[in-house]
């Protein structure tokens, strides 16, 4: 009787618990649309801010009617009746999971601003919500096939490919997917003249800053809440995910000379890179971890604009790319015992995933995003770009009042 | 002896879990405020932002003096000792629901933006929280007389009215208490020229957006938390409620043509539409009544301003009014069984809640707007209102340092 | 068997609850960094910005490495395995108590705001947030002095200090260490010219309300969660809080004259003051606290600027110094019995603590700024100064697009 009761109010907790994480991973879509409209042109801040929250709304439904029956075995083509059993918590998890996946579409946004079409960029998210991260979930992490490869990779490599919070599932697939795209969509007019660089400056920091900030704090409901029941809640896991996060900061004020873009990005490079071990590496190890996710986001930005000449307009493949395969690779790490931290991970365990999320990543983006080329075109006319996406998709501009006092 | 542990457990957690909701539902002011500082000109964002949060204080005294003591039978005026009774869940609960009485005024002043007096505005705001509020919900959901009221609806027309979470006891109220008093105040000088209509434009999309990012997130605390208790809470309202955003979201892109502006606010009329059901409609019933709502919204919001020349500068009567008694009907049709909802709620009960709202609402609206009107005067003098109200009212613009340099 | 399943639950419960209140004063970083970005200059913008979130990281450093361990006998250079001993609970309470201390600086910044130097102002913060800080917290409230000293006190003047969330250990310190920093820096170029005041106009009062907004949500946290354990949560805490809020707006609103910068300010006024009762008051005497704090904000901000000649460019000296302190003393008024308070205070105690706050802090600000000036200047150069320290410390603008249009 004691007993029944308490296992009910551990139902009703894992499920506040879980919808705060939801509720938490959901505002940091309002950090991935003010990050965007604060580094790319006053003409294209609505654009930006429109193409995030149409993304939740496609994702939500792609995920709900295909990608979390494809992951995780559940379809919720069920009456109200069945579906509040257990409180409803099949139902948090998706709303939790599906925020995972919504980010995914969120990340390539960053990388394919300013020049994309909306139509192939809204359909690349219902794909990408609805097939190509759950079938990646799935293996790494959901019930369909997790058990089997993680059962093979164990075998091979000597431990599961381990990545708590989706450094690599999450962030490093989002920001190889955008690769491909970026390539595809080629740079925005004026960019590279005769393969000269010539960088665009961004409109507003404070906006930047503010997508920031709600990222940083709703990425402690992202990795914290990862644990999907209060029972398993670790402190272990927000205090290296705030290391982590101060890591990132330094390294942004360090590796980039005091500038607020790096610096507030630098955040964001070592929260990405801080998923995967979260839960195991030592706060001291986070911290490291951080810091080095941040001089690799400075200097792969550099390298990757300056001389790759790849016009990734906030840096996603630096930033979500390599920082979250780093974080793979770096729970395999700072995750060992003798480093102080849990163990039970294996570094090779941890490279073979992030190759695995990277050749993944790079197929399903080429396919997804070549055959969208194909179809429908990417790229806005010349016309349309240089007019700007707010004007030619959207009709107006981010500040209406102020074109009748030019 | 562990009975007695778990119980006082219980309690704890009813305060936690109460007070998130009642802190989410008061991020949402600040979401009003940006949505209508976005909305109106620069020269009235100032009056915007400051009229949210001045409500707040005032409905705060309102309805912890009359309001609560008028619809829950509870005064206040005791010492802390007894108001830490358990562990001061009724302090929490009253945190909570005042947060909802706090909604009437900031509905309201969306409506009635740009043109209207401050004492007049803020003398309303003590009557809607204290007073006009208080009753209706005490009808509906209170101690006072909603067991004898409901259980006089059930015996006409078969179940009582189910409002969840208000949409129509908080939107369809506030939306309908708006329309007399725009309609007392008439439109803003140059927004309909000798019978036509001459749209003024808005100043900023980016404020928008984030006012309506801030009650998208703030929303999923109204309408989970209102279940009141951490044992029933419910994952289904959570759901319910992020597949009428995307449904909203949705309809605001398609039925809007891609405008930012209904979109962010569809997501709205969505969360509107859904509050009254969210506790037992199937989550596909959820996504189309936020559709709906979208469309309801969109139509209605251009009727309304191009027909019926009104100037309700944010939407607010389509918005809160029509989305809230569209829900409150949507309800009573998507709560069937054969619809997959849960039941036990009846159509005709839905439909008679709407129709109160409707009457009460514009009642107590024409009473107390046409009140304050005679003793007050609601306009702005002609040349206040076209100098704005931040100068007129506030004696600084939202921008000081940039008049320096014009 | 059972209650070891209590206790472990309970474990669980008190990490989430304490990480949710970190999370919350996290999130109040962000609400400092913009209203110091409103409040300053657009020159002075990403300077605001960037300090704000730099300052989080260094703290996070100092007071993990040397702040947390002095004040709480707590060395976190242990294994992951016997960090995550109790789910990690130390460690989220670090995460929590280091959210407090990093306040200490962000309180600073706003009044040393656009003509300090970025070194001295980290190098400070390091200190604030690993020596000065916890030295005081350990006295007031940790485990290495507190039982000692406030046994002492309370021997002394009949009660131990009582300052429930910092009204004088956090907001009293800050505010009253920024005035020495104040002094020795002196008023910005142009301030005061040839001995008369000539206010320099703020940038944006939009950014200026959303910092105040995210300050007001935040504290929720920053004031409940000072419990520490979900068991001891009490809804008169939050309660109080909000009354608090409610009359430090209408305090600024009245006293302000409706001013948008009192109005937004006196709610954190109010919140200053009511953190050292707000456990222990009446919700009445909250409200009178927090009224009364607004007047001290409004009375004393002019009198600081206009005859003291303070260039105090947020009004740090009067918000969180003298409202602290105010905070500390209305806690030993309205805590009383026949006030309607729990009782348990003493006046003189509570007069003790303001005295010792304010010698503690004026004490340690002019030997850290003291000394500081001597080592490294805090200074900006009157060309830099001129320039903005966004250009001459960041080298670049808030806005780079914009300046491509001059």
């Amino acid at each position: 009787m004691v007993e029944e009761g308490i296992k009910q109010l551990v139902q009703s907790l894992n499920v506040f618990y879980l919808l705060a994480g939801a509720v938490m991973v959901l505002s940091m879509h309002a950090g991935f649309a003010f990050l965007e409209a604060g580094t790319v042109r006053v003409k294209n801040q609505v654009n930006a801010l429109v193409k995030i929250i149409v993304d939740v709304s496609i994702a939500t439904l792609a995920y709900y009617f295909i990608g979390y029956p494809l992951a995780h075995k559940v379809s919720f083509i069920q009456s109200a009746q069945s579906l509040t059993a257990d409180q409803g918590f099949e139902l948090v998890r998706f709303f939790f999971l599906l925020m995972f996946a919504a980010c995914i579409s969120a990340i390539v946004s960053g990388g394919v601003a300013e020049r994309m079409k909306f139509r192939p960029y809204v359909t690349a998210g219902f794909f990408l919500a609805g097939v190509i991260y759950p079938f990646f979930e799935a293996l790494i992490w959901a019930e369909r096939w997790s058990s089997q490869f993680q059962g093979w990779v164990e075998h091979i490599f000597g431990a599961p490919i381990h990545d708590f919070a989706g450094s690599m599932v999450v962030h490093g697939l989002g920001g190889w997917i955008a690769l491909p795209a970026m390539l595809i969509l080629g740079a925005r007019m004026g960019r590279y003249v005769k393969g000269r660089s010539k960088p665009i400056p961004i409109s507003n920091i404070p906006y930047l800053a503010l997508g920031s900030w709600i990222l940083i704090i709703g990425w402690f409901g992202f990795n914290v809440m990862s644990s999907q029941s209060i029972e398993t809640i670790s402190g272990l896991v927000a205090v290296n995910s705030l290391l982590a996060t101060a890591g990132g900061i330094i390294g942004g004020l360090v590796f980039g000379k005091n500038d607020p873009g790096f610096i507030h990005n630098g955040a964001l490079a070592g929260l990405v890179a801080v998923c995967a071990g979260s839960d195991i590496v030592n706060p001291i190890g986070a911290f490291f971890i951080g810091l080095v996710a941040a001089l690799i986001f400075v200097k792969a930005f550099v390298w990757e604009q300056e001389k790759l000449k790849i016009d990734d307009v906030l840096g996603v493949w630096p930033l979500h790319g390599l920082c979250g395969v780093w974080g793979g690779v770096a729970a395999g790490i700072f995750g060992q015992e003798f480093l102080g931290g849990l163990g039970g991970v294996s570094l090779a365990s941890q490279v073979f995933g992030a190759l695995l999320t990277v050749v993944y990543a790079l197929l399903s983006g080429f396919l997804l995003y070549g055959a969208l080329d194909k179809l429908m075109g990417l790229r806005l006319s010349e016309e349309e770009e240089f007019q700007g996406a707010d004007l030619s998709i959207h009709h107006i501009t981010a500040y209406p009042e102020d074109k009748l006092k030019v």
